[in-house]
């Protein structure tokens, strides 16, 4: 992996694992990270997050079960091939409820720490630009 | 509290615990809730969310400690007045950037889970237009 960095924001109310997780999904879903690339072993992306292993493996293993990647014991962890999901009609009017319930909360969580309206809607607006292309 | 519902999604990967948390500070921020109003009990939330109460217990006081309710023993839990935060630039910058990369994961982690990408640009254009009223 010499393209996308992982950080750990030790200041965030997410934890580690789920940073990782959250971040390695991105890489995979905005083709950062291609199928068939390895990822790093546990241990040395541990040690270069400055987190414990368990934290790693946990992630892996997370990331496993959502079909990003395959962990082989005494192989490398490779990225996989993953068909895009083209869920039904009904369940994708649930996703998109919880969409915009979760960003709500999550712009109320940054206002309250914070972060002014008007530069999170600058930011909301510029990747919403960058989706459309 | 008779205007803003709290809703606990069981699909959700976020736990109930943060759920009640973020829900709860949205309505604050958003003037749904106004200080001095009472929020139900812990053990009649509890009832109505159908979750443990210790779930509940512990969403209040996570919210007192950020300084939005006061949770005392024998009276009602009530909304605190809350000075606004108006961070330091560089407290600033560093919040910006943070939630720049919480919220592409968190598209990336929506978009993985089958919702289309021109779904989330509208949504976000729309959350955008609002805060800029």
């Amino acid at each position: 992996m010499t393209g996308p960095v992982l950080a750990i924001d030790l200041k965030s109310p997410v934890p580690a694992y789920r940073q990782i997780v959250d971040q390695l999904r991105r890489f995979c879903v905005e083709g950062a990270l291609e199928p068939g690339e390895a990822l790093p072993s546990v241990r040395r992306l541990a040690v270069d997050l400055g987190v414990h292993h368990n934290t790693v493996a946990e992630a892996y293993r997370a990331l496993a079960l959502e079909g990003w990647i395959e962990v082989a014991h005494g192989r490398p962890t490779v990225v996989l091939e993953r068909a895009a999901t083209a869920p039904k009609r009904e369940r994708r009017l649930e996703l998109e409820r919880s969409f915009e319930r979760r960003l709500r909360d999550f712009i109320a969580e940054m206002r309250a720490q914070g972060l002014p309206a008007p530069r999170i809607a600058g930011r909301l607006r510029t990747v919403a630009e960058e989706m459309e292309g």
